[in-house]
């Protein structure tokens, strides 16, 4: 079973990284940082041209979505939603979905934590039902994620509930399970 | 009355715009097209330096809201959400909703348009939650939106919900309600 | 094309049924008026006894889905969702779905319209939500609902734009148009 | 700290039950179970007459509300949604939200604990965003809830995940926060 993670945080300290390394410590897995990668605009050209050679961040998301059973999302909830950059290399998932490599080997699973500072338990929610629908459509199981609470960076480590619940997923991870064993 | 279009599609023919035009022909307006912006990633300097000076495109976004009363933003929906250039902008709000100009001369109500292919009526709906919670934190009454079915460029026009939902807005505008007067 | 109409609303004078009377008029249709049901208690018996008799209202709400083609739920929104009575019946539908005569008969189409007084259009989409959720899983298609506002009995009568999507709506109807053939 | 529980559940035996004992086992507590309660449908008089004497239901549930500081509600998930027969209760905080006594002396927090068989952690979504809609309104702090999976009497116990978060909120419940002071 191979982890992937998605870190969906433009800054180098931030909330998301913390969780990331609270979840994953001392297992093996690989990190794509969207903090790293530059991204050109995503353009649209679905209509007027399918086979158009796939640029460069989409070909490290179609590969890095390839190699990994499970994938996870850490991203900081801006304004309720996906942060800007993270959806940018998002967006690219409508070139990933049409590759017929990845109807036969995309991720068994996905997770999505996120953090944010305005109630991310309640108001977190509509980022919630818009992975359930993107995970849905690209036939995905999604059925566990965190919302934690934390603002300012290292906030993150106060919120005890979050804490419990990452620590449930490490094990349920350590356990190897894909998600088909889940209960 | 002074009427703000965000135009958020990435292409120069879109479903969007075709539903602009049918909204505000022959009414005063003016335009802020994403397509023709270069943006760069939004960086999160929130917790190192509050009084950073704005970046470009956040000037521009704040200047357009301060010059607005009605800002009616037009979008595809991407992944069953705000496309991933037009979230780039929108996190900018971070910077602009801190401005005290912003608190004085902030729009009177926001509009949302959103096309999208896939049943946009239903799965359209976090996306509309996403707004509602958007423009509540920063305090813009958020009432009206159309959630229109489109694939292709000019799909959108045979969806006759959507359109009859624009003609009752394009009178709504008309009238120049401001929302404080809707009913 | 039979339409039936679902009237949640227990009172005698309501929105509801302003509404009603505003898209059906001079149309052929049956009224199902939950105010006139006298409902005991749903007993969930679904882990015991699968074969138990229908209760009366499980079989007037099964009959009634079986005569029609489209089937409009018009309810005032009660603490933002479903009020309690129309749940109730509502809540049958867990024996109605299993029946083998549904699975052959069951309505085309559903549409909801719903009535609020606290912001209808935003606050009450959780509620469009859990009706999606209720139709897809017994695959009867929703694709559209209107959510007016109105507090005291007749107020619905000054929400422009509602009574401009019911207008649609009754055009809509009267082309007889099942779902399938709504573009 | 005073904490009380609303049963949702009209099984004598059900899952909303096993998670209440595993959550309050040897903590003081009162248990309001509507399985005990025989609910005359409500009848909403709002517009005829304000000062209508409380039925013997609502004055059971403002009573208990005004007992106690922390409220748990117990529910399955029917058909994506509250229960009928607990919705019939809760339609009745239309009455109860208008005494003085509870503008003095209301909970000062809601949590909510739900069961269901279909995805309960995504499918739960629009129930919850329903709850918070409903405590916000009547301002009573709402940050907690445990989407458990279980659909036979006795499931939910496998769920291991809902049992963490279970066990986190027992502890949470011993240290007799109240909501203030939750991190």
């Amino acid at each position: 079973m191979s982890i992937g993670l998605i870190l969906g945080s433009s800054r180098t300290k931030s909330n998301s990284k913390i969780l990331a390394e609270a979840l994953i410590e001392n297992m093996e897995h690989e990190t794509l940082d969207i903090s790293e990668l530059s991204l050109t605009d995503f353009e649209d050209f679905r209509h007027e041209s399918v086979h158009a050679p796939l640029d460069e961040s989409t070909q490290i998301l179609l590969d890095f979505l390839l190699k990994h059973d499970i994938i996870i999302i850490f991203a900081p909830i801006y304004w309720y939603g996906i942060p800007g950059k993270l959806k940018v290399l998002l967006d690219r998932l409508s070139y990933v979905f049409r590759q017929p490599a990845f109807e036969n080997k995309k991720p068994k699973e996905a997770i999505v934590l996120a953090v944010g500072g305005d109630r991310p338990r309640v108001k977190g929610l509509p980022m919630i039902l818009q992975f359930q629908q993107i995970f849905d459509f690209i036939d995905i199981p999604f059925d566990h994620y965190v919302l934690a609470e934390g603002n300012k960076p290292g906030d993150v480590r106060s919120d005890s509930r979050a804490m419990a619940e990452i620590a449930w997923l490490r094990q349920y991870l350590q356990k190897g399970n894909t998600h088909e064993g889940h209960n």
